[in-house]
């Protein structure tokens, strides 16, 4: 790095909780005032900024600020001109990298002004080419046996609403398609069942789905996710601990599997006991936040088979997994199934939230599932164009090398540097590897960024590499480079 | 109308229901066909648009297509070419009319390209200038007491949040500000108190907060935004149901104000005494979605007193009538008060989500409000720009201006139709007015837009107006005017 930025800034960032009243605030604007004085050079544009931010906004997260104009393809840059491979992407939210091209074209072209100066609520009054770009975009990449789709402006709000469509379809299934009755009207207007009936979602250890009150009853990643906000009493299935390479450990990754399968059933029967039924079970290809874990195909199968044995739903989370990362543009491609899901979500790398779903989960009747923007077609506008790139450059073949590249790179170094890593899985470039702990995994993080490679973390101790899909071997190599030399600092 | 286009729109929407089978989807496809082929002119591109897009979403709530790019200032043009003046902004959020020149000129510049192409995590990698960004719009503009401001994708997104915030304030507090316990963390991963305690938050009858589940626990304005929908056992107080004009009626009033105020506060020990103490009161200024229901200044400073008393936060939420419609930016500071309340929420006109708050509402540590995309730095920029404009051009004068010629307009047109009309009642332009009955209602709203005016409901009988700030003195007289037409087909 240029300059001596990073630690000082961390630094602040764990001082900060300490900026709560108004008297802090005053100190601080002081302090910055002063180091802002001081002769340029010594204290960073970062330091600056963050300075200034603290005083309106929790800065505990804020790793640096960035140069967006001068970011290009792999590469981010931060304010002060610092440039980094970045296998992070936004939290796995860029899919072909900063300032495309083809991107940049689409901005310049006049007759898309009006969809990013006139943002309609897309529900009621709907553009001309809404359907067109809908067909351009999401509806050209839909999961097998999904015909429909609803956007929404981001991930969480795509995982509400996919709760909301299985909630509905339940009760539609339970009423046999009756109208509701004067009791389900009125109760419903005070949160009380029948109207607000006691459902539940099926969710699992580690899994995350966002944080808005109804995804977060589904989220069990990390409890400062969770702590004080009030839930719901539904079920929570154990996910495979599967042992890597999954290929070395086929009998006993099959055991721990049929485990949590059983279980999972055993917790279907138990809530209807209840009187809570599942009206959905919802689940990720792999666990992301929760720390990159992995499950067969034969799993997602019979969980898939377990769902439409019990009457439940069964929702694919493709969040932070779709959009081409594993090599297929979704993560589910993998199973080997014609029918792998009612209701696939996603956002992130689709630029816009929103979800798929079969044609029986569409709510019954209008302004059921609805909002105000309901997405966004300017993200629309961008979708279809990344998909276009996506195709005429082959990313998910890319992807595909690039991952393989980089596997093997990770299981090499794992066989190097034993006594640090473990535990090298992925698909595509969607990779992870475990650190010995915590303190070690973090001082890498920040030794790698030194040296000019933007890294994330996930569950406990692991690394998670998202790159974006035009990240070629290339990068790759010149990534397990400077990781190796990383690592050979904490041999 | 140009064409003949709505009522048979109308009547697709109200058969759209029955195209849930694939079977049904091909008919529907066929028939798409068939219309297309037909001499040009007599099927308008409005009923084709529709054909496309119920093959792949719900399309029972829209009203028509829009050509975006036609529009302009207070007039929306739809696809077929007939130019409405819009009194409904979609769902009032286009804060100064379409296409505005200055919003046109921002997207010419450049050097804003990558703020569109680029999309950060803005909570850990902001770009260098989020923190004059934020300054120049959101935080110019931050209620009276509040100097932090959290961004979203949209208004439930920051309701939701907004709640999240209150939760951990409250929980905090009740913890002496202690660090959480084991106990605390291991049982909030499993959805079970203390971890997840058991806290509400009070809200209104007639209220609307959003539709994602924690804010549709606290939404009461019509039985399909809930129904099915698991919620909360959390307490519900009677908003006033005052008569109008309020001057006329401050006794009545005053008594009624006073009832519901002591219903608060039996709710609140209730609950406390419940095992599920009020951690935040929420409330909109006027209640938007469940009718255009006014309170008095006294009522809501009550009720701010009633929340400190009892430890509760105070959340007012003006996602809809923030940015200027009610003739101040808030409606909030119609109140007359320094100490408004703990957090106020936005979206709509402020063309982002989030919500301003007090220090203390501040998370203790960061990634407890967190997401991946935490807004969208694309919709600062287009605000604070927004802001210039209503500025330079005295909007909220004009508002004023504006509102007052429309609330007298429509005392006389009440005066005139009395059998048809009543209960006339406003703020600046964010005015309503009643209809005897749900069935004249509907039919006025499409006469009006026979005659190109484009209106939307609110309640059970209400009509809302909710034109852009730039709607003038000059505006309100043609709509008087056609009004007026309107209604005397109906006498």
């Amino acid at each position: 790095m240029e300059k001596m930025t990073v630690t000082f800034q961390l630094s602040l960032a764990t001082i900060h909780h300490q900026f709560y009243s108004h008297s802090m605030i005053i100190v601080c604007v002081c302090v910055y005032v002063c180091l802002c004085l001081l002769p340029g050079g010594f204290i960073s544009t970062v330091c600056c900024l963050i300075l200034k931010l603290v005083s309106f906004q929790n800065v505990g997260a804020i790793n640096f600020f960035c140069n967006y104009e001068e970011s290009r393809g792999n590469y981010l840059v931060d304010v002060d001109g610092n440039r980094m491979l970045d296998v992070y992407t936004q939290i796995s939210s860029i899919p072909i990298g900063y300032n495309h091209p083809a991107l940049l074209k689409l901005m310049a072209n006049p007759n898309n002004l009006s969809t990013f100066v006139n943002r309609p609520a897309l529900g009621i009054l709907p553009p001309e080419n809404f359907p067109d770009k809908l067909t351009e975009s999401l509806l050209s990449v839909a999961p097998s046996g999904m015909t429909r789709v609803q956007t929404m402006a981001c991930g969480s709000c795509s995982n509400e609403n996919a709760y909301k469509a299985m909630f509905i379809w339940y009760r539609n299934k339970e009423r046999g398609h009756n109208i509701p009755s004067d009791e389900d009207i009125s109760t419903c207007m005070i949160n009380q069942a029948p109207g607000c009936p006691d459902l539940s979602i099926l969710s699992f250890m580690g899994g995350f789905h966002g944080r808005t009150m109804g995804c977060l009853a589904t989220t069990h990643s990390k409890a400062i996710h969770k702590l004080d906000v009030p839930s719901f009493d539904w079920p929570i299935a154990p996910f495979p601990r599967l042992q890597y390479p999954l290929e070395e450990f086929t009998r006993e990754n099959a055991q721990e599997e049929a485990r949590c399968l059983e279980e999972v059933e055993d917790l279907i029967v138990k809530w209807r006991q209840k009187g809570k039924p599942v009206a959905g079970i919802v689940i990720e290809p792999i666990q992301a936040e929760g720390g990159d874990n992995h499950a067969s195909p034969n799993f997602f199968r019979s969980l898939r088979n377990i769902a439409r044995k019990h009457g439940c739903a069964f929702h694919v989370d493709e969040v932070q997994t779709g959009g081409g990362c594993t090599g297929k543009f979704w993560a589910h491609e993998h199973w080997g199934t014609d029918d792998p899901a009612d209701i696939v979500s996603f956002s992130k790398k689709l630029l816009t939230g929103g979800y798929y779903h079969k044609d029986e989960l569409q709510a019954d009747k209008a302004y059921r599932i609805f909002n105000t923007w309901m997405g966004d077609p300017s993200k629309n506008l961008f979708l279809a164009e990344v998909l276009n790139v996506i195709r005429r450059e082959n990313l998910l073949e890319e992807v595909t090398r690039s991952g393989k590249a980089l596997l093997n790179g990770l299981y090499e170094l794992q066989a190097q540097y034993p006594g640090i890593l473990s535990r090298a899985r992925g698909q595509g470039t969607f990779c992870a590897i475990d650190i010995c702990d915590d303190a070690t995994r973090n001082s890498i993080l920040l030794k790698a960024r030194d040296k000019g490679v933007l890294l994330g973390g996930c569950g406990d101790r692991s690394i998670r590499f998202r790159p974006a899909l035009v990240f070629k071997e290339y990068h790759v190599h010149l990534f397990l480079n400077i990781f190796n030399d990383v690592l050979a600092q904490h041999k």
